[in-house]
């Protein structure tokens, strides 16, 4: 089990993801930019679950965890990410950032970088072991206790770090399938603006993807 | 029913959908650099299929055709397109062109155009309408018989020719999506690196996509 910081820990993604995280017994800290919230939302989640969680401004969470996991909208991104910059160097960074530019949500529009996880990756330097992840599942479906029919799909040049990002998938009752290189997550963050487009169109209530075929675990 | 003519249609995946295409009653016009190469392919799919197909010239197929369907490898995109331009104007144009780079077929590369789709489009110009689409499913899966389980994801900035791309998705036995705008084509090109990545370390015999959730059919 890890310690487990979340930047941006008060948004949708954040609770559900510390909530499922904290239920599978890692030690949960919830980050943001106010402590007072942080607070709020880390005492909802305790209660709720019987754990205790942690909480904190998003640099102190960063520093104290483990595994620092980035939930903020796009627009965001880059201003968290330079805060926690220092506090991060050598640890394992997921980020699920999707590059979401509203009002256009439900059109790709990828950055010059290639893909969020690519401009994560440009701010945090190559000190970082960057991971991409948890881009397509709808978080008010992972905010409940029912199983999510989506596929998690990880990314990263470090492939131990995938490996984790993987395990915390699992973790979160999710199905974490390596997905290769982080310039990768190009896909899954494009995918996004596609499963908003098909929620519109086919009145879905959060759609998601699986791979199909018949998949072997690696030894 | 339409006449298809397809554009690289001896490789591949332009034969397993010419076979499924004709099978559903369309008439089908293999074309290929090479009139002869054509005629040997259409001649085996007519005998398979019990149904005729024609052949001839790319140029000749996307001159006869009313639906024009691009299956070459992206190395040739740019030549092929080239040919057709003026033959195809005013027609639907379906792009399956996917932006692989060998040797690096397991990673990401998309062209800086954004997709292939959207290179597609400024070759072709605006007077084509164009549809992205068949990026995910394998080939050599589609040239059988059986079922196969992989939704295909249409992209268009027509909604009418995409509807005509989600048609033609099903009269090949699959289930066809609106995708939504021809921008959106990056999330599906990008995907199928991803899968290939997936068949290699998961050892899958060609994996593929499934939206989950509960759709409902637009009226």
């Amino acid at each position: 089990m890890a310690v487990i910081g979340i930047v941006g820990g008060t948004g949708k993604l954040g609770q559900a993801l510390a909530g499922r995280w904290a239920k599978a017994g890692h030690e949960v800290l919830i980050g943001s930019r106010s402590t007072q919230s942080a607070q709020a939302t880390a005492g909802e989640l305790s209660a709720r679950f019987g754990r205790t969680l942690g909480a904190g401004t998003n640099l102190d969470v960063a520093s104290r965890a483990e595994i620092v996991v980035i939930t903020v909208p796009y627009a965001a991104q880059e201003e968290r990410l330079s805060e926690i910059r220092d506090a991060v160097a050598g640890k394992i960074v997921i980020d699920t950032t999707v590059p979401l530019m509203p009002p256009k949500v439900m059109r790709v529009q990828l950055p010059a970088e290639g893909s969020a996880a690519m401009k994560a990756q440009a701010l945090l330097g190559e000190g970082v072991r960057l991971v991409s992840a948890f881009h397509n599942v709808a978080a008010h479906k992972l905010a409940t206790d029912a199983e999510v029919d989506c596929d998690v799909l990880v990314f990263s040049d470090d492939k131990e770090a995938r490996s984790v990002g993987v395990g915390l998938a699992k973790d979160a009752g999710l199905r974490g399938l390596h997905g290769g290189a982080l310039a990768n997550a190009a896909a899954a963050e494009a995918l996004t603006s596609v499963l908003i487009f098909l929620n519109k169109t086919y009145q879905v209530d959060g759609a998601g993807i699986t791979i199909t075929g018949t998949l072997v675990e690696p030894a």
